[in-house]
């Protein structure tokens, strides 16, 4: 069902300071910014590899408010790893096969994610406490 | 500097009820596992994708006792996301290129991770929050 490891999502306060923390420090580039009023975000995708049916990223993740989920999770664990997400080729047919093994899903249908992507986050009670995503990268599509 | 994204570290309870939580959700496979003392810790690799000098892996790890640093997380946080863990070529050269940068080492000298490789910790605190591992693995030395 993966293809890749397509990203880590990373929660931070200051998305221009982690930005250049990670392009200082490891030399890793920006190659995607996006606002997602849907998830409350501000964020950035640093490229770390390509892979089977698109890349593997960070992504730095910017609350747009502190009552959003990811405001919230910051005022609860600060900054650090936020979630998981694995490549897949049909977001469609994996959540399918998902729901089927009892795991909850909290997007039943895919939704907009970064670059183009269709995105659809699991239930982290039902993946051992890891909120965990599937990207349908755009190009596979 | 970065190759692929290594794995994800993910800290449970009971690795083995883990493991068999991914292998039935989501077709992964278990492709080693070990008992890292010094490390303190039980572990599984789950296998994701192939990448340039080494592969993509879901790292299971259990505690082998409540003293240590992953029994302690548990302890704080619960299950769930522990690490993320990125495939140099070299880790000596890399730790040399981000000691530079300011960052702190945990490991100012590689030690033995999963499966043959070399592996070195970051501090957390200089690198937003989030545990950082470097791994060089076995056939890429």
């Amino acid at each position: 069902m993966f293809l890749r490891i397509d990203h880590v999502g990373i929660a931070c306060h200051d998305l221009e300071k982690t930005i250049a923390l990670y392009e200082s420090t490891f030399g890793v580039t920006v190659v995607a910014r996006e606002v997602n009023e849907e998830q409350g975000v501000r964020e950035a995708m640093l490229h770390v590899a390509d892979g089977e049916g698109g890349g593997s990223y960070i992504q730095l993740i910017e609350p747009l408010g502190p009552d959003t989920p990811v405001g919230k999770f910051l005022a609860k664990r600060g900054e650090g790893l936020h979630h998981v997400a694995y490549g897949v080729s049909d977001v469609r047919g994996a959540l399918t096969e998902i729901a089927a093994t009892g795991v909850r899903l909290i997007d039943k249908n895919p939704r907009h994610g970064s670059m183009g992507s269709s995105i659809a986050f699991l239930h982290p009670k039902d993946v051992g406490g890891v909120l965990t995503e599937l990207v349908q990268a755009r190009q596979a599509e």
